[in-house]
């Protein structure tokens, strides 16, 4: 009865909507027919919404991945120096693609946990002029920190160097101003905040990145933006669009649209304060201490002594239908994390924090049930203003 | 972004599982054609299991009324006596229908919120063998209180009246022994613990039944259960066969099988335990005192001078997405009530409980917030036997 039944908070693929899932279920079109190109182009419109930006946004077939990778092989060129922010295993990510594109990456590496700091890339971008590119990740989804988009934007914007931030997990549920924070390339991917399957990249880049791409030089063939920006001005892409998925897309945009940004990114501020209320009244750590530090879209809890997080994660996957995610690399099996970003309401982590609570009972934690639930509530009254 | 996103906690219509939506997608066949035949035929079939016997199951493209108005259609004729059990609106319907049908009905009403009482309809029968027919509701979904149909049916298979139950709201979610308990008719609808839409409904037959049936001669037509008892033989039905329903129908009892009736019916009572703990730890009252007169698939509770149902029913809807029943006829505005039934996870009330919770707290009702997730969950762990 219940095999397929489950509810999926990890940080990414999330749940995808009735709505969406019904836009994709539409009969799979020519994807160089005109009726598909229509759509297309509407698509690429309505998404400049979402990187709150004038300029185009490319629609890629590929993961999150193939979209760092193209921001990294339309920019760098063997030998060219690079300045890699790194809060965690996406930050590492940046680092191995531009090594792997021939860069002289240098990394700038914060605790685990911690945020970028702007000032530490301002001193090393005033030692180092020569830098051509800044890689920052906007929400480093392995540790659940939220780095500080504006405030480096506002420092890089006065260099020759481009700003490339990774919003894979960030764009949707917390504020990104492509332009107004002077971000160079943005990308983000589908099965996070925008609520699709995964199998989509859009890429925005500005007018300050294109007059570095003009000019490069490396090997690159499908991720070449200049490719699909030729292509983007015959209403498609230079090679297959993934077509059900762009139908999905249109779909979302619209249901973003409709909720608005700032609307949703409340919510996902909510639900974020209501999982950190719950994870401390049931006597667990956070493992991002200070709150503007936490992203609004992931939550990572730290295990102890008394709470193996494999555990835990396996009896709220197996006995309550709730699927989180383990800590990556270093923090493998130091923590756990909860994803909650895109279709949820505030309803439905009332769900996962009842399993929670349940969970840690059946494995002997010491918590009162309900407390839990309790703290979360009283955050949710607090937010609609119920005495 | 939540327009479509809803708790549907009514009893009936219910969630639809993902395996039966996908199932109901399929092309429609021709109504007719060997293709939808074997599908038909094998349908049927599988649907003995929930009836618990090893006679024909029919397949009626109507609700549960189009189904309760064939058990009336085919066994009364003007004149004859019946006696119909009445506990609440259900009861009525089948005093409507019978008179509709020129019959000369006896009815027993029994307080609302209490049980038919097995000893009355003893005497009663004894007083009159003249009675042809006695019409029991199996759960009185507006009342939400369980009939005791096994003790009820010990009593009528010793007299020449037939057992005609209405189990719609019961079927599947609590025990019916269809040839164990002597039941001479049974029927239910779709859209109730099967867990498809509306416009489906199922009838079973005896054989003592049949030979009323066989000598009947009232009018009716669509509702004729010999011309489907013709048609069953040809694996298909005498009017145009609700196909997509049947499709789901028979994924449906794909699920039920796989998870068994047993432990069906265990889910379904740990579900109204959980929920009737929850309502006592809100302060709230159950409108069926005795735990067993109260059913497993629907849960009244009563309003009072600090709780307004209506308004509270609205806020549910409005603010928290659930969907629960208010009350009917002379309980309107008196009681609500929370469907439980067919695709329900525990977890799922859960959530209706955290809303619940909030609901209250938001209309100043005197609650502690979590108190009833906590006994709630105490139930589930009970059950689970976690210390």
């Amino acid at each position: 009865m219940f095999k397929e039944y489950q509810h999926l908070r990890i940080p990414g693929p999330t749940p995808v909507s009735p709505e969406v899932q019904r836009a994709m279920d539409r009969t799979i079109l020519g994807h160089r027919s005109g009726a598909f190109s229509e759509i297309f182009a509407q698509t690429c419109e309505k998404a400049k919404y979402v990187f709150q930006t004038k300029e185009d946004v490319f629609i890629l077939a590929s993961t999150g991945t193939g979209a760092l990778e193209a921001a990294v092989a339309n920019v760098v060129e063997p030998n060219d120096k690079v300045l890699v922010l790194v809060t965690g295993v996406f930050g590492e990510r940046f680092v191995k693609i531009a090594k792997a594109y021939g860069a002289n990456v240098m990394t700038l590496k914060f605790d685990l946990g911690t945020t970028a700091k702007p000032e530490t890339v301002k001193e090393v971008l005033q030692q180092n002029p020569d830098i051509k590119a800044v890689f920052l990740t906007h929400c480093e989804t392995s540790t659940a920190v939220v780095n500080p988009v504006e405030k480096i934007g506002n420092i890089v914007k006065d260099t020759d160097a481009l700003l490339i931030v990774d919003s894979v997990s960030a764009l949707v549920g917390m504020d990104l101003k492509m332009d107004d924070w002077d971000v160079d390339i943005a990308v983000t991917a589908s099965h996070k905040a925008i609520g699709l399957p995964p199998g989509l990249a859009l890429v925005c880049v500005s007018q300050k990145a294109w007059k570095v791409i003009e000019k490069h030089k490396g090997p690159k063939f499908y991720f070449d933006l200049l490719a699909y920006r030729k292509k983007i001005k015959d209403r498609t892409t230079p090679y297959t669009g993934p077509v059900s998925l762009v139908y999905g897309l249109s779909k979302s945009l619209d249901l973003i649209k409709e909720e608005g940004l700032e609307n949703g990114f409340k919510r996902h501020q909510l639900i974020r304060d209501m999982v950190r209320a719950a994870v401390k009244a049931l006597n667990l750590e956070l493992f991002v201490q200070e709150e503007e530090a936490a992203s609004c879209t992931v939550t990572a809890i730290k295990g102890n002594n008394q709470l193996d997080v494999e555990q835990l994660r396996k009896i709220l996957r197996e006995d309550y239908k709730v699927e989180v995610a383990g800590g990556q690399q270093d923090l493998k099996g130091k923590i756990f994390r909860i994803g909650h970003l895109g279709y949820i309401h505030p309803l439905d982590i009332l769900t996962t924090i009842s399993a929670l609570e349940m969970a840690l009972k059946q494995i002997g934690y010491p918590i009162s049930l309900g407390a839990g639930i309790k703290a979360a509530e009283e955050v949710w009254c607090n937010d609609k203003n119920i005495g």
